[in-house]
């Protein structure tokens, strides 16, 4: 046994026995040191294990709490997708979510946006106006196709944090973590492969698999940990899958975040299969555990990871400034970007880079997390009060999505056309899935959960599910 | 014989009989509006076909010239591509161009990059910063998949001058016109199909072919009025061709219009066929006539042309805002953009929108046409100076490219690693073909080419080709 899992397990049985209980904070980093006499790293990893397993939770700026034995709700079942490749569907539903203009008198409790209104994003807009009103004539012209220099330093920078150690020429600056998906995927693929993805999985990747004519070959998924790798090794014997692309840290739209070890087991099975893979990393930053958790790239010594992010869902979709780590896949990455969309914008590559240079990056993303955190256990608390019995949901440990399964009897598109009539959006669960399972699950955003009308909106969501369930009652009945 | 043909013939009298001589100014629209009792539409018709003709020429706020019998130095030939479908090659030396890391020591004469220095544009960044200084929470994020409302209303309105009468939701913004491109082409095409292609064709639309896995039919084209349709009708008989992109008006790399019959023709040809038109537009607004020449989108009746354009040239190519008209084609496209990059950015869409809005784009185009056209003519100058005998040079009726044919023993591959010695770079014509014809051709760019570090890095470019047509002729001997 090493040191940390000595420490770990020393810490797990204090726990069991009652000496620190449900709620209560744990010893600091730094007095588990002094206690053991264990380096800074060690007691975080021994930390780290205790919230792989879900026994403590770290809260940002305050230390590591104990959690309830059982999660507040239960959580979702996993998932049992279909067992072979299937096409993507479900566009229309997308594109119900995706194209709406947007009006001011509807509440969209469903979208991936993050909050956009706190103080600390502030320098962010001083320094684009400041760029944009004063740029030399050469960043108002193309950029070099692989994106800023200086914002590719900034972003390996950044990386080192989820354990990448990356060189600037690695990275491959996109238009949003969109592009850089539909480049990974693209890279990879001809019509008709197939791609194994965690299930439920997010649909704009399921979109770009249709638009490409892939398969999908969704893999039971954990809420707790992620993807099967059970399943997942089964896929590969049987079936000859080009890609595998799942979103290990702070999924979308589950929440989970793959614990280290199963993600380092991932990493070796795409080895022995020689497969690769895309993760999708864009909502890492924003783990509730700190320092965030490592990605996949981090344990990827062959270059088959295919690492997709982007500033997003930190800073501003709007900003539209994602990046791609394509691994060996560079030269091909490359040319999907040109003939793609060209070069990206210039300024607000500048603008962002300048942002992390200054430390702005860094106390921003705290902030979040801090708001993010206490946004989840609100809308828990919310969602525990008005949903319907038998009511399953997701415990996120990072980002700002939430996944909620209801009882089968109650089908989320319907669900969202009544919510319609009130002003209120949510996202059905069938957008999530190949072939449009998880028709009783939708997915609802915490980023801005706070004010009087979204307390209102949810309540409206859980009493007509509801109503529907109900209503189905009596005509079964 | 309609009333605009007979006063076209009778002024093509005039001047062959010299009552009108080369360089002379014609009489003005509201002049031969009065002499005939025509309308100012009939007028502008008239001169529009002398124009096609090439005997009279529009200068921008000047009038109508009388031109030279002979353009100032023989047209490159019509061109000659291979008689079947090709795989396209060439991306290395589309990246050596394109991959490029802005270099301040290098004279870039090669690249498609507009003048971004005239005062006509500050009123966009000002646009640019005020936006991004004070947006409110919404325009930091996503817009709707289809883009700004107000921006697809400029559109439409800025469209009707090239005859197209679109309507906002016919309208579809992208990241860039290579995104407009890309999508329209992946919205038609299957890996394997055949598309035909003017020749020489743009580089950035021959690699959206080779990543498609698609084939270029390269069609001959004449420096003069664009690509053959007799060749065009052959290919459509012979091959099973999926579509065919042309950029019929300033094109890239020739700088010919098409005239309009024969963009009406190609319309129709198409139509009986029944073959879809991906239509590059993006320098058409810059033409040196006025009013702009149609597209051929506005010959289209039954929505087969699929019309491409944006503000990179006109405007700032580091906004990349660009536009899609898709036509019956706006449910895939929609699809297509989605998964490619998602909503494209939204401020640099409002502030485009406002610039337009304010009269500021009409105002910055004249000023921009004025300034290319006198380039265009110095450049012409230079080139005849210090060029080889036997250059042969187009004579572009807009936009701000030249392409120059040099004698066939040049090879400007190896005529650009030699210039790159002394800190300049053209594009090479072997770019602008699927295999890699066009060797001995070249492109360069006049939309900044006055200062006398261009005349000399000019200069140098002649020279240089003339040393090696020498040394290549001692070899010989």
């Amino acid at each position: 046994m090493t040191r940390y899992q000595e420490v770990a397990a020393l810490l797990r049985q204090r726990i069991e026995h009652g000496v620190y209980r449900v709620g209560d904070r744990l010893p600091s980093i730094r007095a588990l040191c002094r206690e053991h006499a264990i380096s800074i790293s060690t007691a975080q990893e021994a930390y780290r294990r205790l919230e792989d397993a879900m026994l403590v939770e770290a809260r940002a700026r305050s230390g590591y709490f104990v959690l309830p034995r059982q999660a507040p709700a239960q959580l979702p079942a996993v998932t049992r997708p279909a067992q072979r490749p299937l096409e993507v569907s479900q566009w229309d539903q997308v594109l119900e979510l995706v194209g709406m203009n947007r009006d001011h008198g509807v509440l969209m409790l469903g979208r991936g946006i993050p909050d956009l209104d706190a103080a600390t994003l502030k320098p962010l807009q001083r320094l684009l106006a400041g760029l944009y009103r004063h740029g030399d004539a050469l960043s108002a012209s193309y950029d070099s196709l692989i994106g800023s220099l200086k914002l590719r330093q900034q972003i390996v920078r950044l990386a080192t944090t989820s354990g990448c150690l990356l060189h600037p020429d690695d990275v491959l600056i996109t238009t949003g973590c969109q592009e850089a998906l539909a480049i990974a995927l693209r890279t990879l693929t001809s019509p008709g492969d197939v791609v194994a993805v965690d299930s439920p999985s997010f649909y704009g990747t399921m979109q770009i698999l249709k638009a490409n004519g892939l398969k999908a070959m969704e893999i039971p998924t954990d809420p707790r940990d992620g993807i099967s790798l059970e399943a997942l090794e089964l896929a590969l014997e049987q079936w000859p899958v080009r890609a595998i692309q799942v979103t290990p840290t702070c999924n979308n739209p589950l929440g989970y975040t793959m614990p280290e070890v199963k993600k380092r087991a991932l990493v070796r099975l795409a080895q022995r299969f020689d497969v690769a893979i895309v993760e999708d990393d864009i909502y890492g930053d924003l783990s509730f555990v700190t320092p965030r958790p490592r990605t996949l790239k981090s344990y990827d010594d062959d270059g088959r990871v295919l690492l997709c992010s982007g500033f997003s869902k930190t800073l501003m979709p709007g900003l539209r400034v994602g990046w791609l780590a394509p691994g060996r896949y560079r030269d091909q990455a490359l040319h999907m970007k040109y003939v793609s969309t060209g070069a990206s914008a210039t300024l607000p590559q500048l603008a962002v880079a300048e942002f992390a240079a200054k430390g702005h990056y860094e106390r921003h993303v705290r902030e979040m997390v801090h708001r993010y955190q206490r946004h989840r256990d609100i809308l828990l608390g919310w969602v525990g009060q008005h949903f319907p019995q038998g009511t399953r949901v997701s415990y996120p440990q990072g980002g700002f999505l939430l996944w909620l399964e209801l009882p089968e009897a109650i089908d989320c598109i319907r669900l969202n056309e009544r919510l319609a009539e009130v002003g209120v959006r949510i996202a059905p669960g069938s957008l999530f899935s190949a072939s449009g399972k998880y028709r009783h699950c939708l997915r609802l955003n915490y980023a801005a959960a706070l004010t009087p009308e979204t307390a209102v909106a949810v309540r409206q969501v859980g009493e007509v599910a509801e109503a529907m369930l109900r209503e189905e009652a009596e005509l079964v009945g």
